[in-house]
């Protein structure tokens, strides 16, 4: 026979962060309880080595509406992902008076305001602390905590893999090999396009733009520019410079309008974004009263992921009261004027430095440095151009048109210098 | 006419906090609104340049209990600071069914236990996230996400003026300049022992513990070592051995015990406490399941501790659940197994070196290095030694045998050096 428990989890997915779940859950010695599991194919489940945290008497399905509906279920914790049939299963719990705890960012990124709303109307809980950043409680500290400041900017660190292949470049490892490193360590999918490319940050800062700057922002329309075209030489000039590089992820309110972006840039070493390393994950928000605030920590893992959703759980089970934040629905400005850093990959012949001066003059961008490293063959001659502040857009033309002279060898590579006082256009 | 509010806020104090917080509550738009203010000899407070941030319907009053019973009052906030007469004023207010924030951390910490209790009995709450570090939210982060884990360890940089003077010192200044220095900015107090001797410090810590480690402990029992010891030339040492010098506030949970303790303590520039500086606070929590996380920002100053305040109260607006997480009554253990660093002061005669390598060798205490830079006058020789991990009361029972030696000029200054692996005595 089962006692009465505070609390009855339904739980979908029994994986990376479900499994951990299980054990985080147990740890806790709290009055919570897992009453059923599903997971596809769920007979195998029964044997993972993490099956020891939940009773025995927990019913396994491989039928998500014996959970999602189920009487003997308070809380339906999704630890599956992605969009569908996700969706149309949280819809159906919270229809059945569920609580939901999730870690999907795409689903809260791309469905988070609908869903909220439903679950706003049924008088449910949908909370999300572990869809950013993991393990470090940068929703609860900016909903709960910063809620009485006007936020005007977020900046983060939102990607591990990409964090950990960029502070290994650091240190001198290559690209591809970095990258087949993180695939061994798990760390990236075999198709790492979500990470290195930014949508999985893209999707994260959006959520976090809903909470923070209370505007909701269609994940689709935030320029997201890939890491992989980053180079060893780009850490080498960047050191010069004073900077590494980190795939950012920037959203800020000015002029009544939302800039936001994502991507790889050049970071200041004495910026607290420099100081993430491995697969740490941070974020900064700048408030208007209370200035600069930074989290930071393991953004991923199954452990640290189920510590968030452990403690939403939790809060559920302390019966937390529903709070929302309206955020009002903002198109995406990508725009930004920030100092720029441009390397080009030239055969090399008199001239060209007149001609990419003069493209640049010609969009009234001005040149702050040129810095050019001995020891590369004039036939494939990198060499960096820093600009000062200037407005993306008009910048990449000025870029297209050199691009287009005979003598570039690559695409040359733009990348946003971070500066604690650049600013979006308005 | 007075419109129906949301909620009604009953301010004591008006000084740097209170006046703030009427600022940055005005600012958020919100539902809520200050009814009543009290301040001792409240008249000049109305020609306050923030006055203007509060209605002109609001009750002003010299008389607190006017305050914490009336009628128009569902939340008191206290920014006053201090034991009494606040303890009596705000119990009286919960057993008027208000709510209450406060900023204190020496009512927090001396007497949270207690009103804690009696605010659960009475179904009200009691919340006070700008006692903490100002207005970087570690208490929302811990309590409501971190909850999930088991916090093992706390480390901070809880007190501002000493992250000051400490972070100035590193850049060359003294400690009677730069003490000048924060008075005259108004960061550190005409007596400024509550914060140099570590004694606010301490409070935070024993506010933290009870959240994070479930461990009530009585701040007097945490020993406190001044910063007002530490001089130029410990900095220039601490950089030989890749560290510098902060207060540091450390509680962690080992073996059954708390062990904790405040002071200034070596630490290596690679980990996260050395990168606070000015003002900045920082909290880095240990966790089983989570591991590391950090929350740095502005610990002072009226506008960011004004948003803590201001958080809380539009958390209590939106019917937050009153919840609690116990915490078991500890003692202290101020000890700890960790390398240290002695610096000596001594009139140079030969047979210095062997007299304290063998008061050491007497308790077990392995030298690790010893160091000495050029210079120095012999009559007035600063050096100094670091050990291997040893246990600091077995530290200082052998140091007080050195310092009883006749050539020394000074009480030697023990500190401890941080590691990411040291580990309470168990
Ligand atoms: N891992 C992290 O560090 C981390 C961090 C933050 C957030 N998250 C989020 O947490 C969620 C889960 O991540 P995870 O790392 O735990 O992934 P995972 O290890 O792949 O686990 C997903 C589980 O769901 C099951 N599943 C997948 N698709 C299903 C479907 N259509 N029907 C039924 N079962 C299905 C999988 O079963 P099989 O065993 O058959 O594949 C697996 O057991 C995702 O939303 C992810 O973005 C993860
Ligand atoms: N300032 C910060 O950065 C900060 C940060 C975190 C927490 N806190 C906490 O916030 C609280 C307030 O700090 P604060 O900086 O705002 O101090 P403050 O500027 O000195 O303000 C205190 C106010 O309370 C009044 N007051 C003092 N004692 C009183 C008494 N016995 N009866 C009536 N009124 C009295 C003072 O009036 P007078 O004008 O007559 O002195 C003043 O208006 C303290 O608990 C402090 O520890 C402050």
């Amino acid at each position: 026979m089962q006692e009465a428990v505070a609390l009855r989890v339904g739980l979908l997915g029994f994986g990376t962060v479900g499994s951990s779940f299980a054990e985080v859950l147990a740890a806790t010695g709290a009055d919570v309880r897992i009453t059923r599991i599903f997971n596809r194919d769920v007979e195998r489940k029964k044997s993972h080595e993490r099956a020891k945290f939940v009773g025995a008497e927990v019913k396994w399905t491989s039928d998500a509406t014996e959970v999602v509906t189920a009487e003997d279920v308070d809380v339906v914790v999704e630890v599956i992902g992605g969009l569908e049939p996700i969706e149309g299963w949280l819809t159906t719990a919270i229809h059945a008076g569920k609580h939901i705890v999730t870690a999907n960012k795409q689903l809260i990124a791309y469905r988070g305001a609908t869903l909220l709303a439903l679950a706003a109307e049924k008088k449910v809980h949908l909370l999300y602390n572990a869809a950013v950043a993991g393990g470090v409680p940068v929703i609860p500290g900016i909903t709960q905590g910063l809620s009485g400041d006007k936020i005007t900017r977020i900046s983060g660190i939102l990607n591990g893999t990409c964090n950990f292949i960029l502070s290994a470049m650091e240190k001198g490892a290559e690209y591809a090999d970095v990258l087949k490193t993180a695939q061994s360590l798990g760390y990236a999918e075999a198709n790492p396009s979500a990470d290195v490319d930014g949508f999985d940050a893209r999707a994260k800062l959006c959520v976090l733009s809903r909470l923070a700057l209370r505007a909701e922002l269609n994940p689709d329309e935030v320029p997201a520019q890939t890491i992989s075209t980053v180079a060893a030489i780009d850490f080498a000039y960047a050191k010069e410079l004073g900077c590494t590089l980190r795939q950012v992820s920037r959203a800020e309110v000015a002029g009544g309008k939302v800039h936001a972006r994502v991507g790889p840039m050049l970071v200041p070493k004495e910026m607290p974004i420099a100081w993430s390393h491995d697969t740490q994950n941070m974020v900064v928000t700048s408030g208007e009263f209370g200035g600069d605030v930074v989290f930071s920590g393991h953004g991923a893992g199954g452990h640290p992921t189920a510590v968030a959703v452990t403690s939403d759980v939790l809060r559920i089970a302390a019966g937390a009261a529903a709070v929302r934040f309206p955020a009002t629905a903002s198109s995406v400005d990508g725009d930004v004027t920030a100092p720029h850093y441009i390397r080009f990959v030239v055969a090399d012949q008199p001239g060209i430095v007149a001609a990419i001066a003069g493209a640049l003059a010609k969009y009234n961008v001005n040149i702050d440095s040129l810095l050019q490293h001995r020891g590369y063959a004039a036939e494939k001659l990198p060499f960096v151009v820093t600009t000062e502040p200037c407005l993306r857009s008009t910048l990449e033309r000025a870029v297209a048109e050199i691009a287009a002279l005979e003598y570039m060898l690559e695409a040359p590579l733009v990348l946003q210098i971070l500066t604690s006082d650049d600013h979006a256009t308005d």
